[in-house]
């Protein structure tokens, strides 16, 4: 971003005259970082990080500043093939076979700020998930399958080979392709131990190496590459969190303790946001402080994390036990453990391959073991559990309102995708706590619907058609919870097998929803549940039944998990899965019903052995019952539904305006009361 | 074994006098490898191994030597403390800190030979599975939860600690115990690679070294320790291997080429002896030989196997692909792939760390791998099939015989477990294709029904008495196939509670018996299914739900499993299950209802999408009427006992004599026959 000498000298008094102690140079940075983070329900809340409170005239300017700085910082239009002539002049320069470029950050998150989009830089692949490995002859790029069309949209077929992650593995290409004696480079920071571990079996298997290289390779050809996010930082209450950080920080030292070790490095910013109780906002969708902590088994915390983020208060908030960094200083706190000869504790699948490398260097041992922020920030407290049933009966009357909307308006067949999925947007921010999306909205008509990570663009957009099938999955951050729901909603009249089908889906649903199941079991050995009346159909869905989900962090969290892929951690009270089964008709339609479910304590049956545990459902928002075909249906099933719809009713009904209540009535009628009149009918004959 | 001089001249004479060109020594030294195997159901045929035919006085004398060499090996009484402190003199003159001891051989097996039982030399221990860590100045038993109380009685507390071997694992204690710079020795024949690199992991982690040695430590101090076994080594016939060792040698080929590699080394004997259809006796319950083998992509197989052991014509059988050499020729032939620098298939969790290391060291390439026999190897051929059926039918005969004379002798209340046990054993040998129990049978009278791997003996041997209920888990090695059943029987009226639990787990077993599922479902998939009737009033059992069995091999093998322990290996056509849910109460009773099953294409129903397999029942034998609650079964549930029921009268009925057939039909009459009566009887009040 330039300015002009006047402009610059202009913005300099206006800083000077409003107090700022900053300089001009350091403010316009700052705003090049506030660039590179998304904008945030508060576009303006920045603004604090500049002085509190400014001056409106100020405030206009530094927000004409912030719109340049982000025009500036737009994408450039993709180039495959300069890009990687550009990467192999640096491999000739270094004498390398090839480099390994994932999509992953330092954090492995979900989602990364822009000036991590290596992957999509260089090949022009924008999904989710994927891995580009560059030799200096070919390149490849392995992807899964949800992405098997998209990346042959984005990415040209004449540069890259095109692999499923599974079925094609990366080290076959390797061993395939990686000339012996050769060397295959990587950024120690962009991967886990396990998966170095990983690639280098592979390079070894054919006399190679996979080396660590210092700098990326991709950054030093990437011109124009955004700055690092800043976003402000604010402090979660305890009226949210139900814990104070001290506490949290003394139950997961005593957890190090139990396994003899001094200290562990924090690399997910969900942990450290959980621990610290601490917001923020460098990446979408979800609530997140880009940063790296060390926490010892005295309590105390370094945090990594750019200062400059910090709101008023943070500081205080987080205590004397908690120091504030830079990032660049975590160097000399690892080699500081190391000095102290220290036992570290390092998460195999999370922590950079770089911190482990630099720990052992320093002389620290290791040792490793899972992050021990993930199974307690996963066990929700009684406040934070208050907290997501108060956010859900929010997120369940703005559901309300869309789906009434929806009913009145789909039927014309005018009504598209887009228009949908900005419209149950504007039905959440109607509620002034609505933090945004916690995931981008999947609004899919028809054989979208059986695209199960579909994301609506310019090219794709359908209208819902009267005789289809329309699937949405949304869900909103809200300062006390986290919700995630899907609804599947028949346009006009749907088809018998439609019927069928999503009373399948519906009955795996229910049998989730219902399951008593002994203390240690896992989700891995409730997700045939979900799938039994599908296989009886020959039918089932090839993704997961559910996923752990945080209070006011990722929509996406672990350990648990339900799903047939094997999960070892057990369910415990407190912990939060979303309950999907879902099926696809390729090409004609998709359904899938989603409702949050939490783990509660369940009653004992006389001469019960085993404490048990089952599922409270969270989620509030009627269920489709013209798909329902009750003959499919067993009587407990049919009372489930009934009784889910009456909660729905008394729960949502007095948050609602009287036509959406008159709505919600009439949807969420007992199942029964149709049998009735059929039966009245019936009679009659 | 000492002879005179005087009975040396006259052995030599017989000998050379049957034309036997081996030395008297070689003869002496074979005899004492025989008596080092099990006697296996022929005992003279190891004979066949000295010359045939044998004069039968010759044949005489061999046996007189064969049992005084037996009477020699007969395990000395433990001493623990005399033992520890032989191995600490070890320790010291290595100046190491500690050594760890396993149950387990090179094999990884779950039986081992004499030579190989360190454990139980060293500690008394005689369980199945094991750990001993001794150090300098303290020792630890590391056992899991079957083996709690038997530790207690067999090792003296004085010298060593007991941990449960999940709930305070061998490497906490190790971090807790083993001194900072200091030496725990392994023999790495004894540990696979993945074991290393535990205990490895664990010993740095507290500044120590896991160091292998030359020379097994036990070994130096153990005198009298046996000789391997030498047990006969036969062919295995194509019309019960269902093809030839040629075919599967190529099936097992193009696995390696497809994986780019050259070769790999097989050291499961049950791989090994179905890889080359031959059977051997080197250990009790499974007809294994014990060897390692070299499988090269281009399908020859350097096996390596004491040539004592082959009977004539096994030569020929094994072709001329199949070279054969002593066990101590193995070591040059990896350093031979080393010199041909091959990529090497090794089984993380099955080959020996030596096996890695010398061939690392030779300069060969390791890719790590399952087992590539395992699979293919679960999955049995329609002949296979054929047999394991037949040998269902002759089993289910003699278990018929047993349990009619159960049903006539237990309600006296004299018959003890150690009686019936022998008689099970009696009636299953009156086949003469029997080879023997698959496993040590438990017969389990009232509360030691409920101590899961009971086995009785001479302190533990308890009546069958009236009230209570008697468990018995056995099972018969056929040359056709292998057997394992579990029947829960009621001596005399059996109480409500036990009519209750009994219903459940047949519920459970029922459900898996008759689930329909798409391929690529995992056993662990089907876990749950076995547990939901018994999750239902709050109980459950303690252990897996289904292994795999051999055909004609070990009564367990993998690589499928039904359990709620992750396996990530899909079911297929062909693979053998046991489906044996269970259920407790500890002090009481143990109930088990175990049947093998073979996985088989299901019927696929209209508009299935997915390909469906399902179970076909293959142990043919009654489920106690007594024990079954109808008024807890669904129509379906009835209707299915009532078929089994049906088929095992119509199918065993026509192999047993008429009384046992009288019995059969009664134990076999349909429940709706109870209910049709009672339905009279209620009808007529």
């Amino acid at each position: 971003m330039r300015l002009t000498r006047r402009e610059r000298r202009a913005l300099q008094a206006e800083l000077a005259g409003a107090g700022v102690t900053a300089s001009i140079d350091d403010v316009l940075d700052l705003i090049d970082g506030v660039a590179a983070a998304p904008p945030g329900h508060d576009p303006e809340a920045w603004l604090a990080l500049v002085a509190h409170p400014l001056p409106p005239p100020l405030k206009t300017r530094l927000m004409a500043r912030l719109h340049e700085a982000r025009a500036a910082q737009a994408p450039t239009p993709p180039d495959p093939e300069g890009r990687l002539a550009l990467l192999r002049t640096q491999l000739r320069r270094r004498r390398l076979a090839g480099v390994l470029v994932p999509r992953g950050d330092e954090h492995q998150g979900e989602y990364v700020p822009g000036y991590s989009e290596r992957l999509a830089w260089l090949t022009g692949f924008s999904g989710s998930a994927g891995l580009a490995i560059v030799l200096v002859d070919r390149a490849a790029m392995f992807i899964d399958g949800r992405y098997t069309v998209q990346v042959r949209q984005q990415v040209p077929e004449a540069l890259f080979e095109f692999h499923h992650i599974m079925d094609s593995p990366p080290a076959r290409w390797i061993a395939r392709f990686l000339p012996a004696g050769s060397r295959l480079a990587y950024d120690p920071w962009l991967l886990t131990p396990n998966q170095v571990a990983n690639y280098t079996a592979a390079c070894e298997a054919v006399g190679g190496r996979f080396t660590p290289v210092t700098g990326n390779l991709v950054d030093a050809v990437w011109r124009g590459r955004p700055p690092p996010p800043i976003a402000p930082v604010y402090s979660h209450g305890i009226a949210f969190s139900g814990r104070t950080s001290s506490e949290k920080r003394h139950d997961v030292a005593a957890r190090l303790i139990a396994d003899t070790q001094d200290a562990t490095v924090l690399s997910a910013p969900d942990s450290i946001a959980w621990l610290l109780n601490i917001r923020g906002g460098d990446v979408p969708h979800a609530p997140l402080p880009l940063a790296f902590a060390i926490l010892r088994a005295n309590t105390s915390v370094q945090l990594f994390l750019d200062p400059r983020k910090l709101t008023a208060g943070v500081a205080s908030h987080l205590g004397d036990d908690v120091s504030v960094a830079a990032p660049g200083a975590m160097a000399a706190a690892l080699d500081q453990l190391g000095a102290e000869r220290r036992l570290v504790r390092i998460d195999p699948d999370g922590t950079p391959d770089w911190v482990v490398r630099r720990l052992k260097r320093a002389g620290a041992r290791i040792a490793r073991g899972a992050d021990p922020c993930a199974r307690p920030k996963a066990v929700k407290n009684a406040v934070e559990l208050d907290g997501i049933r108060a956010a859900h009966r929010r997120d369940g009357a703005a559901l309300a309102g869309f789906l009434a909307w929806l009913d009145r308006e789909a039927p014309s067949g005018l009504v598209t995708e887009a228009d949908a999925a900005d419209r149950i947007d504007a039905f959440r921010s109607a509620a002034d706590t609505f933090r945004g999306a916690s995931f981008p909205t999947i609004s899919a008509a028809g054989p979208n619907g059986a695209v199960v990570h579909y994301r609506v663009g310019a090219d794709t957009d359908r209208h819902l058609e009267p005789g289809g099938l329309y699937l949405v999955d949304s869900g909103g951050q809200y300062p006390d919870g986290t919700t995630d729901v899907t609804r599947t909603i028949a346009i006009g009249a749907p088809s018998d097998e439609m019927r069928q089908r999503f009373t399948r889906v519906l009955k795996g649903h229910i049998a989730i929803a219902t399951t008593r199941f002994p203390k240690g079991t896992t989700g891995s050995q409730l997700d045939t549940l979900a799938r039994l009346a599908l296989w009886d159909a020959g039918l089932d869905y090839d993704h997961g039944t559910g996923h752990g989900v945080g209070a006011y962090l990722s929509v996406h969290e672990g350990p648990q998990r339900i799903s047939k892929q094997p999960n070892r951690v057990a369910l415990e009270a407190g912990m939060i899965v979303s309950n999907e089964p879902g099926y696809y008709r390729n090409g004609v339609y998709g359904i899938r019903i989603e409702n949050l479910v939490a783990v509660v304590p369940a009653p004992a049956p006389a001469g019960a052995e085993k404490e048990l545990l089952g599922f409270e459902t969270l989620t509030l928002a009627p269920i489709d019952r013209s798909l329902v075909d009750p003959t499919l249906l067993t009587a407990e099933e049919i009372h489930w539904l009934d009784t889910y719809h009456a909660s729905v009713q008394s729960t949502i009904g007095p948050l609602i305006d009287p036509d959406t209540r008159d709505w919600l009535a009439h949807a969420t009628r007992p199942l029964g009361a149709d049998r009735a009149a059929l039966g009245a009918a019936n009679g009659g004959e």
